[in-house]
């Protein structure tokens, strides 16, 4: 007759550079999961509670440089800490409180990539607002999606060239608007974070097998359920 | 021939609970700077930049949680320390470089007593966030205003009540609506931030002599002078 969750939660991110096919993969784990009977909580970051939202349309939308000023990187950093802190609060720790899976679609290893890696902040400052915001809370375990950086770049590209078209030319978003240095930054921290974190992180990427959408969603939902199940969690 | 301005400039801060008088006090001073020749820069936060204001409105609208959901402590903080960063890029290091003097209302200080001491959070996590969000810049000279705690509660409390009364009987912010148990941590915080660091902070607080307007705006423009004589500005 206890209140107690039945299982303990998982809390899983997707982390990768954009192009490199998140949140195609999320949806097919959230399916796989639904069909197995657990309906997953659904999370991105920035975003995912009110108050994301707003801090998302500042942080990402190229326009608001016109109306708000260059915004710092050092401000970029605290803002999408500031979401993360929300996130947690809101839909995180409840969430973990009722044994439930949660995929998230980017967390603190984003900010590890693209500020304290791309933007130069360093991964020393990145990790200590981790700790001091963030309480330290890692997920149980990352999928890192990182496809071959030359591939991405080009996907990338397109994706944005496209949204350039229909939006009078208007960047897809703030971080679309960076240079290929940025983007190799980026994608040399998540290789880094991969080696120094194997127990958490789990690299799908060039060279470790097919790289179709169907096969990398095998090996998605294997190591999971892998994981799930050495965690308690029957699915 | 150098372009280096002829001063290296101040950054002052003034700080203390709400109803301090410290924006009567900047005022004084500021009229008093400008009398002599010195235009100050003048700056708040959290606010001052367009960003900020932003930051601003989510922050102490009493009227945000009924939209976005209650405010987590640790997001006020790092949205606390969004607004600084944005500060120090646009304001205070342009101002600083140029030689000129700024009066700043509330800095790291006002983290260090609302949310490290008021909230809970504890002043080494505040202190960490500072050195990781603001690079550790701290300020020439704070001015530290700090009433006697049950003068001060009392004066709050009128204010509060009159915004009340013109206003649908909603807070005048999200700090006003706290009780006072928090103030008191927050009063203890501001007396620690002083005893720690005599060097940066002049305390004018309760004890210290005449608590006048005029009084205290006499004791703050000898100080400033001081400080500025010392740092080779002249007043």
């Amino acid at each position: 007759m206890s209140t107690a969750p039945a299982s303990p939660g998982a809390f899983i991110t997707f982390d990768g550079p954009d192009g490199s096919g998140k949140t195609t993969q999320i949806k097919r784990l959230a399916d796989w999961l639904r069909e197995r009977g657990t309906e997953p909580v659904l999370l991105r970051q920035p975003g995912g509670t009110p108050l994301g939202e707003r801090i998302r349309s500042i942080l990402l939308d190229s326009r608001s440089e016109q109306s708000l000023g260059e915004i710092a990187p050092l401000t970029e950093l605290a803002l999408m800490f500031a979401d993360r802190a929300q996130s947690i609060r809101q839909v995180i720790q409840p969430a973990l409180a009722e044994g439930k899976v949660i995929l998230c679609d980017r967390y603190t290893d984003s900010s590890e990539a693209y500020q304290g890696a791309g933007r130069g902040l360093g991964t020393d400052r990145v990790l200590a607002v981790h700790r001091a915001i963030c309480d330290d809370l890692q997920p149980s375990l990352t999928v890192l999606l990182l496809p071959d950086v030359d591939q991405a770049l080009k996907r990338a590209r397109r994706r944005n060239e496209r949204f350039k078209q229909q939006n009078n030319g208007a960047d897809e978003n703030r971080f679309e608007a960076e240079g290929e240095a940025f983007y190799r930054r980026v994608h040399d921290a998540y290789t880094a974070i991969a080696k120094r974190e194997p127990q958490r992180v789990v690299l799908i990427g060039p060279g470790t097998g097919d790289d179709s959408i169907e096969a990398i969603a095998a090996r998605v939902r294997q190591v999971v359920e892998q994981r799930l199940v050495a965690a308690g969690i029957r699915v």
